[in-house]
Order: C-alpha cells, then sequence, then structure tokens
C-alpha cells in the first residue's frame, strides 16, 4: 500500500527554462535506464519475491523511492518546458531562434501533453514494460538492478554535462549519489546472498553436472581463420564463480546443416516445398 | 565482416515433435532473455566499443557465437512444430488433443511462418530492439551482459525442465553451459577492468565531488511510520565499491509540493487553467 | 514523495489456485483497461497539474491508491500461478490436464517471471506506456479518466463472471466498488469545474469564433446513397454543452481530388513520377 | 462496404509549405488522439456493437467522416513537405536554415515516405492500434469517444496556434468545429442511452448488491500523515450516478504482508528461495 | 472523401461458432499480413501518390474495398466468439473442454472486447502501423503491395484449410479470389510502369553511374571456407533488369577493423576508455 | 554456425562528422528499410527453408554479408557522431550551432548510447521484429525480399544524396550496388522457381478450383458514383499468371448489413445491449 504527501525528495529549480534540455530529461523518466523502469521492476520484483521476506522489503522500499524521483523529473521537465513556444504567431514567427526550440522538441511535449512531462524517452518514444525484469529469481534480479543502476548513472551525468542551470546540475547531483547508492546496494545484496562464489551460476539451483561441463568454461572463438581469439582473463585463470578454470578453444560445427522435412500439404508451402 | 558454413554449432535433434515446446522455445528466441537480445546486444557494443580494442574483439567474437545459437534454436522449433496440425479436415476435427495443442501453439507460428520460428517470444510477442544495450560505456555494458547471461540461464534450465526429449536435454544441456561461461566471461571482464572497487560506481570516470555525498552510500527508509526499514548488507558496512559506509537514513522531503505557473494562454487548456 | 507499509489495501486469498484465471488477472494490471494505466495517468496528469492544486491533490492521492490496486493484483496473480507445472517430468507428463493448463499460460509468466505477475496483459504483450493520458487539459484529462474506469470497471466485472473462487471475487467486489467511485470522482471532478455548459467544448479556452461553426453542431451522414443517416439525440435538440442545436447534413465534398506537385529529383522516385 | 470518390470533404490549401508544420501535423494523423485512432475506434466499436442498430450505423458513419480526415491531413502534410530539401548538394550546404529545417523534420517522412504523411506521431513513433477502444459495452465506448474528441479538440487548437497560414488555419477551423460536434455526438449517444444516472456506473447490467458497497462513493486518503485530502464535489454530495452520498475515509490496510510459498525447486529460483 | 452503406461486400455466416478460429481470423485482420494492413498502406501510398493520377486512383478504390474486407473478418470474428463463455459459474466449472477453450482464446477477445473483433493479431499483439510502407516511390509500393498479397493469400489458405464450417470456407473462397486479382493488379502495375527491365533497379531515376558496378551485378560468396557458394539463377546469365550479367565473386574484406577515436571526457565513458 | 574476422567489407570513412548525418544514416540500421531488417529475415527465412537446400544456402549467405552491412554503418554512425557536443559547458553554450546539432540529433545516440550507433531508424524509434516476414513459403519470402531490397535502395539513393562527404558517398555506392544486385538476385530465385506463370498466385500449392474465381481477376471499383473505375493494364488483358483476363466490375453488396446477437449476460455489456 502506497501514501503520499505530494512534496518533492529533494527540490527541483530552474533558473532558466531550457526545452531542450527538457528533451533530454525525458530520457531519464521514460528511457529504458529511466526511473519508471527502476520504479515499476523494484516493484514488480518485490510482489514476486520468494524466499527471505527481507528482500521483498528492500525492494518495495527502494520502488517507493524512485516513484518520488520520476515525480522530480516530471517537474523538471514542466518547468524547463515553460520556456517552449505554444503560439506561432505570438512568438515564433519573430524570432529564428524559437522555431530552432521547436525543431528541438519532443514536439508530443507540446501537442500531447501541453508542456508537460511524458513517460516517454528523449526522443519521444513511449516506455515499453517489457524493460521491467523481474525474473522470479532474486540474484538474477539484482544483475538486473546493478545493469539498470549503471547506465541510469551514466545516463544522469551524461545530462549533469549538458546543462550549466545551477538547480538542475544541484538536482542531478542528489541523483547521481542515489544511482551510486542502489548501484552499491544491489551489489551488496548479492554479496547477502553468497557472493560470486555462491550466486553463480545463476540459478545456482540448476544442478551443474545436468550442464555440458566441457564447455562451461570455454572462451571459444569464432575467428574466422581458426586463430584463437585475443586473449584475456575470461580465458585463463580461475572462473569468477570459483568453480572451473577459463581455457581457450576453437571450435567445429557439431552439428549439420540442418534438414527440415519437406513442407506439409496444406500448409501453405509453394507446391516445390512439398 | 560475417561467414557461415550453414552447420550448427552443436547437433539439434527433436525425438517427439512437441509443438508446445516449440511455443516455449520461442522465449529463448524472441524472449528479452533470448539469443537474438545477446547476439544483437554484443555487436553493437562492439560496434561502439571505445579504448582497448581487446573489449571489441570479445564482444564481436561471443556476438558470432550467439548468432549460431539463434540457428540451433530456430532449427528446434521448425523441429518440434512439425507435430502441429494444419488442417483441421485431417486432424483437428477428429482429434480433441489435436485441437487442445493448437490452442496452446503460438498461432502465428502457423498461419504466419508455416511452421518455422519467428523473432517473437514464447507469447508470440515480437522482439523489441530497444532491449539492446550498449551504452559506451564498457562497464555498464559488462553489467548488462551479467544480468542478459542471468536470465538466459534462467531461462534455459526452466526449458531444460519442461522437456522430456532427449535430443532437447541435450541441446539445452550446451546452451546451459555457455550461458555459465558467458555469466563468468562478462564478470571476468569486468575484473579485468580494475573489479568492483575501480569499476564502481558506473562511471568511474565522473568525479565524485560534483556528487551529493551525503547520500551516496545512505539506505532511505520509505517506511510511512518513518520507521527504520530492514536492515541488510546494503546498510551497514564498507561500501562494495570501497569508497563510503552505508548506514540508514529515514528521510524528509526536502522539496514543497511542486507548483507550475498557470497555463498559458493558446496553450489548450482549460480557462480556468489560465 | 511515495511511502509504502507493505502491507495490502484488501486481503488478497486464493483457495484453489487457476493459472488460468491468473493469465486473466493479468489484463487487470497491464492491460490497457488496467492498474498500470490508471496509477500512471493519474500520476502523469498530477505532476502537469495547471491551476487550482486540489486538482493535483485530487489525482496523486487517487494514484497511490491504484498503485496498491497493482500490488494487490499482482500477488493474486503469484498466487493462483502457484498451481503451474514447472517441471514436465513430474507433472505435465503425467498428466494431459497439466499439459492443457500449460497451453492456457501467459508462457512468460512461467519462462520470465518465474510464477510471478508482469506488466504484460493477458495475451502476455507489454504494457505501452503510450497510453498514459496526461493532455495538459485538466478536462480533457477528467474525461480520459471517466472512459479509464468505465473499461476498468467492465474489465472487473468480467474477471468477477470468470472466477469461483471466494476470495477472488471477494477482492473483485472491492476493486468494482472503488471503479465505481472512481467513475463518480472524475465525472465529480467535471461538475466541480462548471458542468457539461461550462465545460464543453474542450479545450473551453479556444474561442468557437474561430471554428466554422456551420459544422460545430451538425450530424454529417456518409451514406453511399446519399440518404440522411438514422436520426438520434445527436441530430436533434439543444446540443449537450447548450451552445448550438444539433442537426443532420448530407455532405458534399468541398475539395477537388488533391494533385501533388511531381516528386523532386533527387528524392527517391520513380523515374516516372518526377 | 465503403466507397470512396476521391475528393476531399474540406479543400486542403498550403501556401507556404512548412516542414516542420508537417511533423505537428503528424500529431493529427498517428497520434493517440489522432484520426486514425478515430477512425479505426468507430468502425471496430460499429462492427462489435451489440443490441439497438442504431449505435452501429452512428459509429460505422462517423467513421467514414474520420476516413477522409486522414486523407486531408496526409495532404496537409504532403504538401508542408514540399518545402522540405531532399539533396544537401543542392540545398542544404549552401543553407544553415535548410540545415535547421533537416534537424527540426521527422527524419522518416523525408527518408521513409519521399515527403509524404505517414502513419506516425509527430516524433515519427508509428500508431499503435491497441488503443482502438472497442470494448463490447456501448456506454464505455461512449466515453472513450468523448475522451478521444476531447484530446483531439485539444491537440487541434493547438496546431491552430501553431501556424500563420490561412489555409491551414482555415482547414483546422473546420477540423475542430467538427470535434465539437463529435464531442457532443458521443455525450448526447450517453444520453440517449438514459443519462448519467443510467448508465452509470458502467457496466450497468452487474448489479451493485455484488460489489462491496461501503467503498463504492468513498473518497480514501492516501496522505502519508492520514490526514483526509482536500475535499472536492468527489467527497461530499450525492454521488453523480445518483445511487450513493460521497463519504471520505482514512483507510487502514486491510490486508496483511503479503507472504507467497517458497519457490517450488525446478522453477529457476535461486536456492535460497526455495 | 469514404461512404458505406453498413452492409457488407460478402455474406458472413457461421455454422457452428468456433472461438478457437475467432483468434485464427484474427490474423487476417490485425496480423502484418492482414487487411488493416493492405487497407491503409493502399490508402497512405495513395495520399502520398505523385506523378500520374491513375495510381492515386487504382490504391484509393483498393483501400476502400480492403475496408470491407476488416469488416467481414471483425463480423466473421464475432460470430465465432458467441461460441465461447463468459461466465465460469455457468459454463467452464461444468465443462472441461469450455475451460480448453478459454485457454485457447485470444484472451482480449473476451476480457477487452467482450466477444468482438480487435486490431490485433492471433496470438493477441496489436497491429503496429510501422507496417504500413508508403516510400513516395510508386514502383517500391507496388513490391510491397504483391508482397503483401503474396503473404495475405498463403494466410488465407492456411486458414480455409483449419476450417469445416461451410460459411467460412466461402467467406474464404472469396477472399482468396481477391487475394489473386490483387496479386495480379499490383503485378500489372509493375508492367505499367514499365516491367522489370524499365522499373528495375528501384529507383530507376538513381543513374546507375554512381553506384559501384563492379558489385551491381555479383554474388557474393560468405562461405567461411571461401569457396563459392551454390550456384543459381542468380549467379549466372542475364540479370533480370537487363543490366548486367550475374557473377560470382568470393570477396575479402576491403576495409580494416575499424577503430573509433578514444570516449570523449564528460562522455559518460569509464576512465579506461578516455 | 557464423564466424567474423571483425574487419569491414567495405571501408568506412568519414572527413568531417556530421552528427545529423549520424541521424540519417540510423534509418539504414534500425529502420523498417534498414540492415537489421534484412540480414535477420534472410536468416529466419533460411532456418524455416524447406524443399530445395539451395535456396537455405543463398538466404544464409546472403544474411551473412547483411550483417557485415550493419557493422558498416554502425561504424559510420559512431564516426560521424563523433562532432556532437557532449557538454554544455564547453561546446554548446558557447555556440547556437552546436545547439541546433544537438537539437536535431536523435538524442538517444548521444544519452543512451555514448555516441554510438543504436538498432533505432532516424527518429530513434526501436527497430521491432515484426518487420521480418519468413512466411514459410519460399515464393511469398521472394517477393518480401524483392519489396525489402527496392525500399532500401530507395532510402539509400536518399542518404547518398544528403551527404557532400566523399567516403560517406563511397561507403553509399557501394551499398546501393549490392541493392541493385539483390533486388535482381530475389527477382532471379523467383525465375528459378518457375517465373510469374508458375509462381503465382501464391501459393501456387493452392488448388484454384477452391477459390471463387468469378472474382479471381476482375477489377472491382468502389467508386461513390457506381461509375468504373479509370482502367489500366490492371483491368484489361491477360491475367499476369496467365491464368485469367482481367476484367472490371461495379460491385454491389452481397451481404446484408451484419446482425449480432445480443450481448450475453455477464458479459460486461450494458443492461441495453442484452
Amino acid at each position: 500500500m502506497f501514501y503520499t504527501d505530494g512534496k518533492l525528495q529533494f527540490p527541483v529549480r530552474v533558473e532558466i527554462p531550457d526545452p531542450q534540455f527538457a528533451r533530454a530529461l525525458q530520457q531519464a523518466i521514460g528511457g529504458v535506464e529511466g526511473e519508471i523502469r527502476v520504479a515499476m521492476q523494484y516493484f514488480f520484483q518485490a510482489c514476486g519475491a520468494r524466499g527471505n521476506p527481507k528482500f521483498r522489503d528492500l525492494l518495495m522500499n527502494t520502488a517507493a523511492e524512485e516513484l518520488g524521483h520520476i515525480e522530480m523529473l516530471a517537474t523538471a521537465v514542466a518547468l524547463n518546458l515553460e520556456g517552449a513556444p505554444v503560439s506561432v504567431k505570438d512568438e515564433v514567427a519573430r524570432d529564428p531562434v524559437a522555431s530552432a526550440v521547436l525543431g528541438g522538441l519532443n514536439m508530443k511535449n507540446l501537442l500531447s501533453a501541453g508542456l508537460s512531462a511524458m513517460p516517454v524517452d528523449s526522443d519521444g518514444v513511449p516506455f515499453d514494460m517489457s524493460h521491467i525484469y523481474a525474473s522470479g529469481n532474486i540474484a538474477a534480479d539484482m544483475t538486473a538492478n546493478v545493469a539498470a543502476e549503471s547506465t541510469g548513472r551514466v545516463l544522469a551525468t551524461r545530462l549533469f554535462n549538458l546543462t550549466t542551470d545551477p538547480g538542475m546540475k544541484q538536482m542531478l547531483s542528489y541523483l547521481i549519489a542515489r544511482d551510486t547508492m542502489h548501484q552499491n546496494q544491489w551489489m551488496a545484496a548479492l554479496e547477502e546472498l553468497g557472493g560470486a562464489s555462491k550466486v553463480f551460476p545463476i540459478p545456482n539451483s540448476f544442478s551443474q553436472e545436468q550442464e555440458m561441463q566441457d564447455f562451461s568454461y570455454a572462451y571459444l572463438g569464432f575467428q574466422r581463420d581458426g586463430s584463437e581469439p585475443a586473449p584475456g582473463r575470461w580465458s585463463e585463470g580461475r572462473s569468477i564463480d570459483g568453480k572451473g578454470s577459463f581455457k581457450t578453444i576453437v571450435p567445429q560445427p557439431m552439428g549439420e546443416k540442418p534438414v527440415l522435412a519437406p513442407a506439409k500439404p496444406n500448409s501453405g508451402a509453394q507446391a516445390e516445398q512439398i
């Protein structure tokens, strides 16, 4: 159950509205590395959490935080859009810069949302909920969360570099700090689950005796000339999960060219295929 | 540049065609944790790799492998679909089981693809390339790859448990082993990049002095009653990146209720909003 | 800013897990008339609300409620999925009914989510955030909300009729009551904005003198034979907004067949088009 | 069955081609509040109409009109795009304004459509048919239609304000008038269905005795501090459907923290969850 | 401008409602090879047609026909769905077959559309307007139309084979005949544009002197072992457009391994990439 | 099985990075007529090829080539993006042109990909795998391939005209030549399948006696006034498949207005519909 006080987690202040920066900020709302994604991802992971309830609590608590981040960013978008033209008569026609601004907007922020934020990315593409990774495996979920917060912080620093507005820089410096925490937080959860050697390979409930172990720690090379691919930590030494040793193999096809049966009559194929 | 020999990386053998299992296998082709995703993700990460070229090689080499996995799975789907009915006159009408089979298919495998594989998931939803994470940050990419292979192996073990066909089990035991390797491989790449303390927080090129450090290692609690959230590794001890110490804070709103300016005239708002 | 207590707004109890009903419930989570839609729609409308702040409060308060409804339904889906088979060896092979159940599932609930809820509809299609209508016009938003709650209650009653589980029926009878309230609530908001005669036509800030008023209250007939279309309240009497009188017109084309300029050289057209 | 005469319902005239305005007009074609949406929505509602056939006729007749509106707007887009550069050699290189125009386009109008209209919105996102609401409940459909025409007229007035071209203003003044009619038309249909007190709550065929009536007319408050939310017409007085009285309730969770069963063996969960 | 008489182009008769066949028919409405696609594709091609107006007329005339086909199929879906259960109490609980039927449906036809047709495919995936190919090149459009009608007729014959209902078979035999005509019709349009030797390569307005003609008629082989790929009509003889002769080449990479510049400071990359 | 050498099929050279052209090039990567589409389309057609294995070889061999084209274009995008600003402080603020450049970008190329290519089109819309046509009918597939290469070459020539960079023009002149070959190649495959008279109507395995032959070669006119539509090759002479003669018919509705049964009780309809 969720509650609100309608206030912002952190102050959102815009000194000089910049509609183009509003467009960039949309990525942090509705981009695949944005706040809707993490809010909903943690929410659904929490709802499906089986096992130790502390993970459900951790996830739902953080989902609540991220909802507040969407709220902050949506406010920032609306404030920045207050600089956009809405009437060509009064503004754009007299001003080539206004015209350029219009060209640089997500048009929908103006036409569909009336100078408000939308759940779309910086090119106006709506967020698609298939990006909510909630696998039913708590460790796999944590890796997805580390990835989400890593790309999320990369994005936030790019936004930080694209603005000179002090209010926006301050808001972003707060959000970047939270991403630092969340990267660490989900890695801490992996540590609490036992660390790399207990967690991996994910899922750890599947007996490795059932996998074809000759290939479990082999770096396969697919160079056209049959040469070994460039070596690295991934081709030598103990595997990260501690359960094998890396090696390199140049594989040959073990299967033949596949041959499917002729097409069935009445299956809509050409006669020549039947 | 890519080359092919038309052969399969590993033999694909189906003893008793099972159209319902063909549907399940589609998830490993066109699901968000499937092979198109990893093939294309590594491919695009390679194309955008800046810095040490060994990472480009690593990524493109593995992309080539994953293309071969799509090929294997697409063959497996087609072979399993050979058991599906195509003509109600000959088969379904006489056989309630055939009718049930028809209901349990991705219809499009029959109607659009003529008993072949498609780039869709197990519910017939087409794969959407927004799932290709290639961030321009090599470490963020590696976290996305660990996540992809973790959910990928979870999926592969679920498929393994859903079939009794020896050929399918063997093929999956091979693919599961490869997922084990790839999980380790991308973690090894993170180690080669310096390990947690050098890699995190991602991006490590953004000076942490620019983030609001009071909140960089704080687990914030959003419990309605103001109580502290359940503790864990994420609320105490050294942070995983080694750059701070976890603590818990119960935050108060630092911002006020947001107040946007009245709507502009000519902005399509109601008169009462202007 | 959002808070949670991790508890459910209303008890969710499932007596006999029914995976097929779990699939149906997914429509109420991730369908276009589901709870993600209303939660996010009210949230974004609140964030962009300009004018009297009571509407922002109303919207954000109700968004908080709807988040709790997603939580309830996601729990209901997970509980119902506890009846689904995960291993063909143990269950499906011995049991044709289990096989039928497997065919009737959203496969992704099993394969991607490990028997948990997902933000997808009852056919496994992910929710797409383009369904969040937040227009910047408070009255237009209210009409979208009435529509959302109307289709939402239609869905909820269909779900009610599809289950015999007493726990599920009770949960749904609660959600149906909330939909009744919310239909009334948004209509009450329209009344507070002045009722039909003041609110319509939306937006009421656009002077009707600028529209081509001959056609503002005319029911146009597009019957092939030039006959008048069947009459109704929409073709006679005072218009609902009280600003005109309905009439019927059988229109003739006022424009000609459009003629575009020849294709430009270098525009990729065929030579014959240039 | 449909027929055409290839002529335009209303003249489409562009004095000075404006490619940027072409981009904006795309929202009225392929935006979620655009003409494809209403044309197809009324069409599918008509095809599924059960009960009094006059509603089918009303819907299909209006669908025919909206098809003509797409035709008008597509012509307007093509005419406005005649000002766009297609060859950098001849035009863009010599002219920074042409370069800016190129940046402000939907690129696909140029690259994919050769200066023609496309079924995409003003940011180039294709229209997605999930926006066709046809619920099988005639009253719910009418609320969706009122919402579609309300957001549609908001959009049309925004477009009207963004252009100074007299031909475009005239075309839009016609379309705005039609939106006025259609808002009224669908409200008239609701009146013909009995008006608010007979129509609501939708569906009116579900006995309200089956819903949990304590909550049917209660405005629930989800303020963190347990205070009552701001009052309004929605919290006092007779409900709009005339079947209850509004009141305010500050709810407590009636359910507990949800506890799911441990994960099943073989379900792909981590061992710790089983 | 479009008109309707509300009647069906061809009678739609269902003797025994078959909800599973309704699901299959959805592919012919909202599948990528379905009727919405062709109706809208011809419509948008017509709207953007430049050059000889007879092609606009041809396209818009056929668009009108296809709208009538959607109408027929939507009626067929609704009639077939009349056999679906809507209440588990009355029907499904007593009848395992009804339960199987429920599992084999597009759930949304029941839950979202109340036993009506929707603009979705046979797996419930909404039609996406990106499939409307209208390129601004009349010949390219014709090739897309031949492809659409070819996959369309393949689909229609598959549907024909999946039903024994005489009414459905008759309706499909009509639609299959129309697909025969339309395949021929668009090929006839290509003939009217000059036939293969004048039409190809598309666009014929781009001077072939500007292309790298050494590779214009060469079948390149990408076999891993450097062998020539299997020969065929595509590797020998006059090219189909009559402007060259087919040959086979085994290519070597002409480019090197790509090397991108180091990542820019402030671009969100890892420090190691800069 | 696939192999790589990491080299480019053709040199990719950019003299003056042009971020706006990078945006345009994205259409050739992730547009519906782009290289991902053809690579994956040929790949899936190969995997499902039944009948003469030479078509599988032809398709898979060409898929390998197209993968190399994505690689070339992704490199070209990254090189062109090296001219984009990443930090407003250093670049954009001092330079209105940089600001315009920022407005003309796909923002995601900067924010999500760090100046690399993405699998999106020129407006930032991700590629959707529903565009992979692999029908199970080899001839229908070939028509889809001709269409793909026709729109592909149209696009490539448009890109050629939009750049003055010699490196980009050279790369495109190579790709345009390959499109010429591929158009011819797939037409040659149709010729090898027997040419128009043997191949059409597709599928040729469905006996034309089962279609309603009165309508198989009739150009139907849907002009409102009952006049014959404009004649053309499609209305007179031998049909292209050689199996009939074109004629024109002005059709009357053969069906009546459809009447669906009243809505079922418990189906969520309004009471008036039942």
